[in-house]
């Protein structure tokens, strides 16, 4: 699965010093952004809000995305079982019931 | 916001050589393991599912959390505004309308 994290890395920080008595070693920094949580689904909004009028569901129960990787998103196709495999996550959908 | 990022650092390589011709400088290895989607939710289930009987629904609108980040979860508490404002992200709730 195609990651979104975003790392910034001082690559210029490759070069090493001999070490001498009284200067430090240098190292190199990297930063880790926080990643987000929907790589793909509809980036050019501001915020992705679905609605749902639920007398016009037409199934018993119908589940909905939590994962934010779904190909049928709003609604759950499943895709949390692959991310939950690659990265030991636990997510799952939200399942709407008629009764 | 706490991060549940991985990452495996090589830490012992910060050690540098002399450069020489015809050999390589070390250099450190940075393996970042995708992110969870869910960092505190109910871990200790498989997977986090959650229903709703529709005609249970009290309130006109009931928004439910895609973030993983609501204090009142499977609710949105409005939590995707702070992981939106970190990271960048675009989610928003899935809201559920009764009419």
């Amino acid at each position: 699965m195609a990651s979104s994290l975003n790392i910034f890395s001082n690559v210029n920080g490759f070069g090493c010093t001999k070490p001498s008595v009284g200067s430090q070693q240098r190292r190199r920094m990297v930063v880790v952004k926080a990643e987000t949580i929907n790589p793909e689904i509809r980036k050019t909004e501001e915020k992705v809000v679905d609605s749902v009028v639920v007398t016009e569901l037409s199934k018993n129960i119908t589940p909905y995305c939590r994962c934010w990787r779904s190909g049928t998103f709003p609604l759950c196709d499943g895709s949390h079982m692959k991310h939950n495999k690659a990265t030991g996550d636990n997510v799952g959908p939200l399942l709407l019931k008629k009764q």
